[in-house]
């Protein structure tokens, strides 16, 4: 049949570099996983058995498209432990993945052929998703002084019905304080635009405590997920929070495109929020992983970066060292055995001249990976 | 924040029914539930069982987007089992939920501004979807002589890039036979235009088998589901057939808008594949259900209805009995203690007249039901 034309959608070049680690596995080699977004740790065991013991008691059928009550409840008592929000639970509603949050607030909230403004570099998916939609959208370079998140100047001259931004973000791992990210909310509220915050990086985070856009403005949405803090990723479970007055037509929606999000899902997330000694012992490794990242980078020679404000990234520049990242990648797959993701993903601009490394997996490899990716630089010469 | 137009969808008129039936619960009313969509049951043991095992062992992080290579081939090996049909496990996606296919499906097929034909009756959410994905739904009302299944001279005065046939068809469990099916195929296929073929009650059939579109042609895009016959609606995984020469836009959209369907479920689901027994008992108790049904309903009065081939549903005519099917439902519900549907989610313009009662549920349900349906007909006289 005819592929449609909103399908289009690009390719991940990351792929590549993961199934080019996959054939070298295959074929015998050893390789450490510095491009994969994902935490290595499963579920908090407490999931794992709230689950194992519903499967026993309970059809687990369709719930409610808006989600568990008792899920949506505990999700809005995270925002009083987390920053202090009086959220009404009302208006949070439990998405499949944070995926289905977009899909969700995209529709919701925007009409064919709106514009949504959002900064590269950026998750590749927010592009592939609202060109799905039959959104456009409009990408921002921002600045390395900026840390690499949009602001209002670099808006003011565009044309868009809705902004995206993400603190911490992917590829870089910045994030926005109170100060900057009021001044993104105003930029949008002042023309009526939709504000959406994507919040999924909350939790994991160094120096300081990430801001919510709620403790800024109730007439936001917020999209977060059960995926990375809570290491929940393959269970596809979120969230959005959304202003009082969109809740009819969001649950609407959410029943006609979703039913509901998967309900073993939701009851294992439930259990998640109150795993918090397991949930902090993973965090402790990822501040152990940071602190290496931070100090073994710059010696094997990548030292065009900026230290993590949360997420399991660093993204560097590496345009003095090459003017092709995907190839370069290639070459560190190849002769480091280290898989890492060229920045093209993320900016398809200026991403020929970075990469971005993930660190959250295991500390033992995180330490292999440096130790592999100095010999190879200096190797490389 | 502004609500979007598109996404200003219908609501759900069955949901008022069931917030009547658990308000009427809470006040400490038994309520025989034949207006929910779903089994009583839970995944079968084998799936369950599976998962717990895997819960152990593996961190169940994401899956390749297109699902687990397990799960596509024993899917593709379900055609040769069922149909005689030989099926190219590539052509398998695994996606979160029917749900989930059908957005995969419609933006990757469909630009925005395409029409699609579909038959009312039908399932609501295919409207809706539609709408909220900026394309437009043409229905097409069709008629008692053919079972209430569209035809193509239904179709032919009419303009649209896509059409959508289901079969055994819900709300009223009619099948299309070959001919039929071929017959809507060709006239898909001679205007270019796009085919999907509904197949989610599948193995939910009771005189004949369901015929597969694959079984007709290689150029159809098949949605279904283990939400049905596989007792899983929770758990929302379910799977897309497509051509060969449109896997890489499929897989590439399912990376973007999913990541991936959730893993748990995708085990739970390669479990409940071969839990044939278990799963034939199930639809032994399907089969008991139906027969009541076609031999209480008549007797209690609802007499203008057809066998349905397939699925868990009977849709009966109403018309001489009301005008205003949701509150004749409402009355049924208040003076019987039996939640039914009216038909006006299935077909605005007819529905007024008809209701939808289904027998998915235990069959001591379905005989108290009977007997309270046929007390309260015989009541009103």
């Amino acid at each position: 049949m005819r592929n449609s034309r909103r399908g289009a959608v690009d390719p991940f070049i990351v792929m590549d570099v993961m199934e080019a680690a996959r054939q070298a596995e295959e074929a015998g080699r050893h390789i450490i996983h510095m491009e994969v977004g994902q935490p290595g740790t499963p579920a908090p065991q407490a999931a794992r058995d709230a689950l194992a013991r519903a499967m026993q008691s309970d059809p687990l059928g369709y719930t409610v498209a808006l989600g568990l009550p008792a899920l949506r409840q505990r999700i809005s008592r995270l925002y009083g432990e987390w920053y202090g929000v009086d959220l009404d639970p009302r208006r949070v509603v439990v998405t499949p993945g944070s995926s289905g949050g977009f899909i969700l607030a995209f529709t919701a909230f925007l009409d064919g052929g709106d514009r949504v403004a959002l900064g590269a570099p950026g998750y590749p998916s927010y592009r592939q998703i609202l060109r799905a939609l039959d959104l456009v959208p409009v990408e921002v370079q921002s600045s390395a002084g900026n840390r690499l998140q949009p602001v209002p100047d670099d808006l003011t001259a565009l044309d868009w019905q809705g902004l995206m931004v993400a603190s911490p973000a992917n590829p870089t791992g910045t994030m926005l304080d109170r100060a900057a990210l009021a001044a993104l909310i105003g930029s949008a509220q002042d023309r009526g635009a939709a504000f959406f915050s994507d919040e999924i990086y909350h939790g994991i985070e160094y120096e300081a405590k990430a801001v919510s856009a709620l403790q800024i403005s109730d007439d936001v949405c917020v999209i977060n997920s059960f995926s990375k803090y809570f290491s929940m990723t393959g269970w596809r479970v979120g969230w959005l929070v959304v202003p009082e007055a969109n809740i009819r037509q969001i649950e609407r929606l959410a029943q006609n495109l979703f039913i509901c999000a998967p309900h073993a899902a939701q009851v294992a997330a439930l259990a998640a929020m109150d795993a918090t000694e397991e949930l902090q012992a993973n965090m402790a490794v990822y501040a152990r992983n940071r602190a290496l990242m931070m100090e073994g980078l710059p010696k094997a020679g990548f030292d065009r970066l900026a230290p993590p404000d949360g997420a399991f990234y660093v993204y560097a520049d590496v345009s003095h060292l090459t003017d092709d990242s995907r190839a370069f990648a290639a070459e560190i797959l190849e002769h480091a055995g280290v898989a890492v993701t060229p920045g093209l993903d993320f900016d398809p601009e200026r991403g020929a001249g970075t990469l971005r490394f993930s660190y959250a997996r295991a500390t033992a490899d995180i330490e292999e990976g440096l130790a592999r990716l100095a010999a190879f630089m200096a190797a490389r010469g």
